[in-house]
């Protein structure tokens, strides 16, 4: 079968012919129509990811057939027994599992859902991996709700657009933040109430005027101006980090964390009962996963730059096989 | 009547004459016994704390009388009707309405609680303000249960002390910290399985060694070491920040945070339900405040150099009167 394989960390993809998975008992083969990238995946090709192994397919998403069915996939496997966090057995398809950006992959059967009928093969390629962290970040770990006002920072990423649609299909008020002026245009337009550029020093000025305060914060970013997110926070406002493109966390005073009742909730991936419940939540309410561009497979590492240049709004998908 | 009277931020108190509260409708006059020390009223008098008024008698927590009756007074007045945050008009006793240092103080009616029978007045005196904060940390925020291994830093601080007992009546298995290793020893000796002295560049590796792995922090100190407790800490695990001795948290890395799933929390007082809890658990188990030192009215500054010391274990307790 055709593959994307990472030879070496620090390489591009090479897109080569790689054997096709076997059969094996409690475990499905893939035929993959459509696979998603993620930041995950540009962390690996510059080795910045633990645990890395080459040579390795990359990729966490996958729209495909399985037995003649349309299907996605879970890419969260071995969860475990415990709703609150993962188990050590824990991994990621596309790590140290041969991942999507190949012809087929081979996954537990019960990783294995039906497409939801309202979604294309490349929207339902964009869903699994970012629609699980997004539902599990908002829902789970915020445990977020209708009267809740909601700031989505980095808007354009593929959790942060979940996150936004979620948001938006339970009856919440919801705020973005972007370096783009675009984005957030563009998420304003989507159902956003209003947006902040997070370049302009002053933005949670900006943000408490717009807003009188969030009461639920969904952050990928960490770095030096989540002690800013803390500022803008109601009495008893959640902030769920669920990555860091930013970088650690500096100058975060303890006085308004605790005089606040705040809650710093980690989240990262979902369990599958998490997963089961964000998929029926898209059916629910018909969302339509925000697709940013789609790649032919022989063009994966133009993927990858588009990823790295920070311009995509929405998910990056590339076409494997028709 | 006579009370300790800050008359200017930066100043010892003036122990002097005072006027006596006067009757009010849904408000119970206390004669005070003792008065205990917090470090809120040491911040006071450094002029380092929000809406500072004076002149202001200082102090939070009390055993006296009322109506004839042995009674403390739940010190977090105006909770409001959210049990996840305090309201907008929340006060605690002792800024902006007068405290416990003098012979008589006036609360709301619904603050009076008799003195646990199997307690002195001097040890109940220890009990509302710490007892509050820490029952709230340990049980509200982090919903510590027995199969939790817990970490609580600052052992000898009134918090702290009470995290302790309270942990280890219900079963837990609890560590400590301090910069002292004669507090570590008294607090193993109160049934602490071990401890460590923050003051070891390593320490946490220490602390990974005799627990593996912590479930539940309770920290009021904050500062650059916040991110070892990130370290020590299990998949699930969940900090309660209720104070910042130390200052800021610097370089917290967001990666730990989200991979394992932490809850950083926040907590501050409590509920009137959370008060009415503590001293049911109080009760319950024969809890009995560890007092450090008593000291007469008229040298209540000796009280407040000894909590500056930081020497102390446990509470610091002023006899009002007889």
């Amino acid at each position: 079968m055709r593959a994307a394989v990472l030879k070496k960390t620090g390489e591009p993809l090479h897109v080569i012919d790689w054997p096709a998975p076997a059969e094996e008992l409690g475990r499905s083969i893939i035929q993959v129509k459509y696979a998603g990238l993620n930041h995950r995946d540009l962390w690996i090709t510059k080795g910045q990811y633990a645990g890395i192994q080459t040579p390795i397919i990359l990729g966490s998403d996958l729209a495909g057939t399985c037995r003649g069915v349309d299907v996605i996939a879970n890419p969260a496997f071995n969860w475990g027994d415990d709703p609150r966090f993962q188990s050590k057995s824990f991994e990621i398809l596309g790590l140290p599992s041969m991942g999507t950006l190949a012809e087929q992959v081979f996954v537990p059967d019960s990783a294995v859902f039906p497409v939801p009928g309202h979604l294309s093969a490349e929207q339902a390629a964009s869903l699994p991996l970012a629609g699980l962290t997004a539902y599990r970040a908002l829902m789970k770990r915020a445990q977020a709700w209708k009267e809740d006002k909601v700031l989505i920072t980095g808007i354009g990423g593929g959790v942060a657009l979940f996150a936004l649609q979620f948001a938006l299909a339970l009856g919440m008020e919801v705020y973005v933040s972007s370096s783009s002026q675009n984005k957030i245009e563009r998420a304003v337009k989507m159902g956003a109430r209003a947006g902040v550029n997070y370049l302009s020093p002053d933005w949670e000025k900006e943000l408490l005027n717009q807003s009188s305060g969030i009461d639920v914060v969904i952050d990928g970013a960490s770095g030096s101006d989540f002690s800013k997110l803390v500022k803008v926070c109601n009495p008893g406002a959640r902030i769920v980090i669920y990555g860091g493109t930013r970088g650690a966390i500096q100058n975060l005073s303890p006085q308004p964390v605790f005089w606040k009742q705040l809650s710093i909730l980690g989240s990262t991936m979902g369990s599958p009962s998490d997963f089961a419940e964000m998929v029926d939540l898209v059916n629910q309410y018909k969302i339509i996963p925000i697709v940013d561009s789609v790649f032919e497979l022989d063009n994966v590492n133009h993927a990858f730059s588009r990823m790295e240049s920070g311009l995509q709004f929405g998910k990056i998908i590339v076409k494997v096989h028709n």
